[in-house]
């Protein structure tokens, strides 16, 4: 095991009705807030209502912020930071997805900082403070709401980068999982394609001793395997949803990724895909991560062991002695199968996506070939467009 | 799923020679502190010499008292609060075990409370504040190191009583499992039965739906069953004993109890065993649990499912389908076994302790008969001593 440090700070209420929290939670913090939300879906529900109605009993004043959407896009984000600094706001919080919530923490670290706040994602400075930040989730899926992770679009160039830093963990999220009731199958679906991927990312590990953090990370994908088809099925199952919720928040606040280096290829891949073709992110992930394990499983006898692992512990393949690559192509093949089952693209062509692009994509994810991306087997060029192949 | 809210604000520093960052870390908090630990085995280590360097190094000025010893005493904890109070002391640094840790704990709640500290153990009051509490573990047991529990005893009756509030979380605890490495069979077979404990406590549970935190229970508990045994017999295994010491800590941080009840008679039991006897609270643990799991799992069919689920995902007893009971108790036997082989006693005789303070101890943990004890399945003090007569 590699030495570590993790404190999550995220407070979680978790459960009904939770949302009726919100102001007076709030109000420990701050009188006037920037609420940032998508579009009318949380007007539709009710939602919205209900936030207000306790912020305003709390006696939390707010100024609104609409519009973040799929892959958060940097103009909005650069408003959010002049409406903060012209309304002398120290506090955001946001109501929605992970994308309310990228948005909202990158104007966190934007609104203090002396420069451009892209400089965070294309790594030319770090934040030393952040605004506070909390959320209501509507859909698992980021793990955003107690994750020090954000991920932002510039629009200029379709460049789609993250910052991780534990200044952006929020303060406090509410997860009430009635709110995820009204998911469609087919988000419900890049949801948990996102929270596999990123239990998988450090799941995929070179770490030769990880086996308590193994077992958490087989723990949570199995439960989000067993729960997220009762979620399609029977979207109003509130205990499937609970599981759901609950696993896909824990899957990113890096317990499961305590003493162990990580992989994060499949996510610097798909991030070309969605920052060129605006692809859900959940979407582009199921189609990158199998593509990404039929190249990397066989390069040497330790990657095949943890993919034999992956196959009999968290998809019950029954172990080929004699032919350790069947079993772990069983286990990839097995993943392949869930991800089609709950209605996820698993090749590029299911999402229109050509091979026009390829070496583009390739190029931008290293730099223009200048580094390697991943922890588990470093890729370079010419190993991520022989990936991409490989989705077609 | 019940609802729940979580919230563990304890930074973690885990790893090789974390023990050097005390000094600094404690100095973001305290220029004086109160350095509270054990005996002499800190000072034979070696430890007591680097933790004191760093803290002289970051220009942190300390006050000793040593001392701490299994089952903490009230006496030693009131003299601790009188310490802080002369001395102005608002950080309190705890050096060792659950002991020392639950010691410093309950000094810090002590310290600002105008009243006896007992107040709290005994119910009668709730700390609205406490002082900052740190630790540097030297023993993977109690997982006091980022709970909100303390365990005290109390000599005048043989008492011995908990609190848990979220004050009493450390604000950073190091964890280094290169300081396990002295730890006796005995005393490291002791820990990982309160580290099943703490996980058993939280696994047995009537709440209906509860599959992530299920699966995370039982993979902790696997997580313990593969690694203590090395340890044993290979005491520096670097490896086994991180998995252990981290386990251990998140065994008890409650995120494994996140939205379900919990049970927690064989704990109110043990501990009034442990109160008479002063055996060590894991082997009265060791004893208590198969004896409670004996009276309780045919109690109703939901009970004996929980049981065949536990026998069959943590202990991989085959399942016979005709036969739940049967199934059931195999997995009961399966954690005797385990305790066993590693050196736990499974019966009170083993560890001296007779037939003749049975009705006493069933009466102490139900105020004299007047209130059940257990979440799973309340027990009164009939029943208790039923418990305990299994345990013979």
């Amino acid at each position: 095991m590699e030495n570590f440090v993790f404190q999550n700070k995220t407070k979680i209420i978790f459960g009904r009705d939770t949302e009726s929290q919100v102001g007076e939670e709030t109000a420990q913090y701050a009188k006037k807030v920037l609420l940032h939300y998508g579009g009318g879906s949380i007007k539709k529900s009710g939602l919205y209502d209900r936030v207000t109605a306790s912020l305003k009993k709390a006696g939390v004043d707010f100024v609104e912020l609409s519009g973040a959407q799929p892959n958060p896009r940097l103009s909005l984000i650069r408003k959010g930071i002049d409406i903060c600094r012209k309304e002398n706001i120290t506090f955001i919080l946001a109501v929605g997805g992970g994308s309310a919530i990228d948005s909202a923490k990158a104007m966190a670290a934007g609104v203090p900082y002396n420069g451009d706040v892209w400089d965070f994602y294309c790594g030319k400075a770090a934040p030393e403070k952040a605004l506070d930040v909390a959320t209501v989730l509507t859909i698992p899926a980021a793990g955003s709401e107690s994750s020090p992770s954000s991920v932002v679009t510039n629009e200029d160039g379709d460049l789609k980068r993250g910052l991780t830093n534990d200044l952006l963990r929020p303060v406090f999220s509410i997860l009430n999982p009635t709110l995820t009731f009204t998911l469609p199958p087919y988000q419900t679906a890049c949801g948990a394609a996102d929270i596999m991927a990123h239990i998988m990312e450090r799941y995929f590990t070179t770490t030769q001793h990880a086996d308590f953090t193994d077992r958490l990370c087989e723990a949570a994908m199995k439960s989000i395997i067993h729960n997220v088809p009762v979620c399609i099925k029977e979207p109003e199952n509130y205990d499937a949803r609970a599981e759901v919720m609950w696993a896909g928040c824990v899957a990113h606040n890096d317990l499961l990724g305590t003493g162990r280096n990580q992989d994060w290829a499949s996510h610097g891949i798909e991030h070309e895909i969605s920052g060129i073709y605006d692809v859900a992110h959940g979407a582009g992930l199921a189609v990158v991560f199998p593509a990404w394990m039929k190249y990397v499983y066989k390069s040497n006898i330790s990657n095949i062991n943890r993919f034999v692992q992956f196959a009999s512990r968290v998809w019950n393949v029954e172990i080929d002695f004699h032919n350790q690559e069947k079993t772990a192509l069983a286990g990839i093949a097995a993943l392949e199968n869930f991800l089609s089952s709950i209605g996820m693209p698993i090749r590029l062509k299911e999402m229109d996506v050509g091979s026009d692009r390829l070496e583009e994509m390739a190029a931008k994810c290293t730099g223009n070939g200048t580094r390697t991306i991943g922890g588990f087997m470093p890729l370079d060029k010419n190993a991520i467009n022989e990936i991409l192949k490989i989705a077609l």
